[in-house]
């Protein structure tokens, strides 16, 4: 069974790879079989149960807006079954989102998560994002680009 | 110093104590004599630095219009100087909001709070909940009663 520093150190490599860097194959490393989304308010995907393929196509329209975005750590805390996860987010606004075009601004967002592990792979999370905060930089960014 | 299990038992009783059951000189065993809130997007009082005085005082103001809330855990990672809480949240908007008159209807929230421990007391938080949902929920329950 992992340590609670191997899942935490296991959960930062995670979103480096595939959420920071974009490398989405590298999810194979990562993600279980079946992965769900217990909880996750404004995601397309709340509530769903995916397979591999699903999880990637998930971090490739999620991240399609948003190509340079970085999630930083504010605090981690893990045992051995799941790590908690609080975080900052920054991105540049580059592709279309639905009543958003693409604006060129600089957008942020902080959330907090716990993934579920087991055997090493992440099999869920429950999430939930400052989405008004988001909602809120989108329009007044739309404004300044009329 | 205090072990895991006993950061999230003082948590639970801090939360059903102070916020649920709104028992709000119960702070004094909880709070610590200068309260820091760190991060907490909507909150009036998010980056204040609070005496105890004014923590009860944020209590009592934000209980106001939700005066039957309830948060419900669901899930509690700690360590020994901070504790991870996801949670649901339900209440009666029974009280005026900003924009919103009272209306008498349900309104549920999510979110993900960490707090931090010295000595057996909490010396802040960093919070983020999901107030575009409150904001929609908000909105409707106001076209009901209109």
């Amino acid at each position: 069974m992992a340590t609670d520093g191997t899942n935490k150190d296991l959960l930062i490599q995670f979103i480096e790879d595939v959420w920071n860097a974009g490398i989405v194959d590298a999810a194979d490393k990562y993600i279980a079989p079946t992965y769900t989304i217990h909880h996750d308010p404004g995601d397309p995907w709340d509530g769903m149960t995916l397979d591999l393929a699903g999880y990637k196509e998930r971090v490739t329209r999620s991240r399609a807006p948003f190509p340079d975005q970085r999630f930083a750590f504010q605090d981690l805390l893990a045992t051995d079954d799941r790590v908690a996860m609080t975080w900052r987010w920054v991105a540049t606004h580059k592709g279309d989102l639905p009543g958003f075009p693409a604006t060129g601004k600089e957008i942020r967002m902080s959330g907090a998560t716990v993934y579920y592990v087991r055997d090493g792979l992440f099999t869920g999370h429950w999430q939930v994002t400052d989405r008004l905060g988001v909602y809120v930089q989108l329009q007044q960014a739309s404004e300044g680009t009329r």
